[in-house]
């Protein structure tokens, strides 16, 4: 039995995991590979088995995944698309979600907006706002 | 783009992603909880957004777990079912992977066979042999 649990309201569908690596280049020669400054990492999608997975490359020292590569932690956030970002980010706090930082426009989903969730029971979300 | 990464040989599928939590019962009351001696977890699935996840609790104070909590590592592993475990294992080990154990029978999964392979690219996999 699956329970469902309905943190981010009507809409919301799983978009990827997010998995730190020291080098995408060197995994995936092919990759799509996006820089996105903001957030201070290097980013390309792979598929593992229906599984989509957000490569993760630190583009600086004080990248958000320095400190994950450097304990070993691979995989560091779900990721969940949302019609309304904003109307998500409300209903995930009834679920103890906390809003890490206010929305800002991703390069990797053509500058549409993201945001970061944390829970203490659930760790690290990531929300992306759908294509209108 | 996705790039395709076929880690696992044909029919493989994406099944879960694991996620260290201290009580399932304190978040999901409701939830089917089952436990595996063997792993020496408690664990149960819940569905988010269609991100199939299963929660685990430690069972034990060695349970592997119990140290992922300590560290604040919430997501440990991604699950992959597959139509053979053996001919996945070999399909594996041709891109990195290392089995970390012989294949053991799995209370969650009705006794099917699951195997633990680690890469230090990608970190900690499960395959689950899929029911006949």
């Amino acid at each position: 039995m699956t329970t469902p649990l309905n943190f981010f309201g009507p809409g919301a569908r799983a978009h990827h995991v997010g998995l730190a690596v020291q080098s995408i280049a060197a995994l995936v020669p092919d990759a799509a590979i996006t820089h996105d400054e903001t957030q201070q990492v290097k980013v390309a999608f792979v598929d593992i088995a229906g599984q989509c997975i957000e490569l993760i490359e630190p583009a600086s020292d004080t990248s958000p995944v320095t400190d994950s590569l450097a304990k070993g932690q691979k995989l560091v956030h779900v990721a969940i698309e949302v019609p309304q970002i904003e109307a998500a980010i409300t209903a995930a706090r009834a679920h103890g979600f906390h809003r890490l930082a206010r929305p800002v426009p991703a390069t990797a989903f053509d500058e549409r907006p993201i945001a970061w969730l944390f829970s203490r029971q659930y760790g690290l979300f990531e929300l992306i706002e759908a294509a209108k």
